[in-house]
């Protein structure tokens, strides 16, 4: 029997819970979660047929999905893997991956599991947004493929297949560095926007209300996501964040600088060039 | 006969055009654009009847929308109040508005003038993107509406209230100010994450296609918009913008020092505050 045990029913593992029954992959479905609202959800909504206890859920499943926050998942892991047979398939989707690998490199049956990040998080967190569409069409990423066995690579590539994503393998460094600034630094600036303009309308709420619309409401979309998630990406992934924050700032007080030298030419150019993100080739 | 004429046939010339038009308000719809190609679109479009020398348009108006870039609008439009009519009223859309007031305030016929500034650009531009439904629900700010004349105010209420506008008072010099963070502040932060994000990725254009979706399509939104409308609102808006870059990178910073303390504490509570942005109070 091809018993699917998910550990953290938030959006990503919730929707991986639903995609899976709407494909007909496995036979029965075992969650876990801290939360207990958030397990009592994942039942009612059905995500899982069944909330087990942990060490229960590690030894009877056949494929294990680990979805909490990356710092969990770097803490239990060695653990899990020492308790599972030789036959299961263990895969994590947390958002950063090298410290993950890293910390089980040397474990005898590091070969068991697969690190991957599906790309399709939303701002909306809990089971109760979780969605068996959720994936449709978006990339998911392997890394350190080489480490892990070619039966549980194939049977990682299925699942994510039945969901419709095209995976994309790299190494965990690679992803860490890339991911920093395609995911990880949008939320810091996202954030840092909010703080911004919530600080400087403190007494203002009205002026605040009445000026909305302009540009502020895409900017400001990741400052909406859950700092539980949050926290333990952006420690996990400090270097590469730290440098892209860096670089950032960098290219922010370029702009600054041209604008106080009214330098209309360099101004232009640093836009025209900022347009390229909407070219085919990018996006 | 109401003649409406429209100096400048971009997105939001044009979709007044368009709006005024699905009201029945307007008898004729004149209009001119430096932009060849624009002219001719607005009248294949049906946003006006007709193209004519801006000087004849000055001239035959009985209402002139004056949306241009808002250097544009600080250039002529002392020349467009020296030759209208004591009866012609003219309103500009430009996204800053202290300038432009500042620039005409001891003209004899300033009381003709409303300034305006309809919140809902869009980063598509051009008169193939004007929509007669653009303004709907959307806000739009009148400035130091005390110069302007009793029956000049009441004709612009009309032509937005006609659009489904909701209209808002505040002087130029507030909201060039709160504008600034609003709207001028996040394009900027947006064309400096496209920047720093293409800069990393330039001979990675295939990693940056497969770690796209996770957050940056959001904030690189604004960087999309075109450079001959924002290089004159940031030239425009110099000081507030400076301002308010500077509150920015200070917040920015405060962020990246905590994580470089790894202060957890600090950076949790730092986005719970920004996560304050989906307060129904402030959105």
């Amino acid at each position: 029997m091809n018993i699917i045990g998910i550990i953290g029913l938030g959006l990503i593992g919730g929707s991986i819970g639903l995609g899976l029954k709407k494909s007909n992959f496995g036979d029965r479905f075992i969650g876990t979660d801290s939360n207990q609202e958030n397990a009592l959800h994942a039942v009612k909504l059905g995500i899982v047929d069944e909330i087990i206890p942990l060490q229960d859920l590690i030894l009877q499943s056949s494929v294990i999905v680990l979805s909490i926050p990356v710092d969990g998942i770097e803490k239990i892991l060695p653990s899990i893997l020492n308790k599972i047979s030789t036959d299961t398939v263990i895969l994590d989707t947390g958002s950063t991956k090298y410290p993950i690998c890293n910390r089980i490199s040397s474990h005898p049956k590091r070969n068991r599991f697969v690190a991957t990040h599906p790309i399709a998080g939303i701002e909306n967190s809990g089971p109760i947004s979780a969605d068996s569409d959720l994936f449709y069409q978006k990339k998911c990423i392997i890394c350190d493929s080489e480490f892990s066995a070619p039966d549980a690579i194939s049977v990682v590539n299925k699942i994510y297949s039945m969901m419709k994503m095209r995976m994309i393998y790299m190494t965990s460094q690679e992803h860490d560095l890339y991911i920093a600034y395609i995911s990880h630094l949008p939320h810091v600036v996202s954030f840092a926007l909010a703080n911004t303009v919530l600080k400087k309308f403190k007494n203002k709420k009205k002026f605040f209300h009445n000026m909305m619309g302009s540009g502020l409401d895409s900017t400001t979309r990741l400052a909406k996501s859950k700092p539980e998630t949050w926290l333990p990406i952006f420690i996990s992934n400090k270097e590469n964040l730290i440098q892209s924050i860096d670089f950032y700032i960098d290219c922010l007080n370029k702009f600054r600088n041209h604008l106080i030298d009214q330098k209309l030419y360099k101004i232009d150019q640093y836009m025209k060039k900022a347009n390229d993100i909407k070219d085919k080739k990018y996006v």
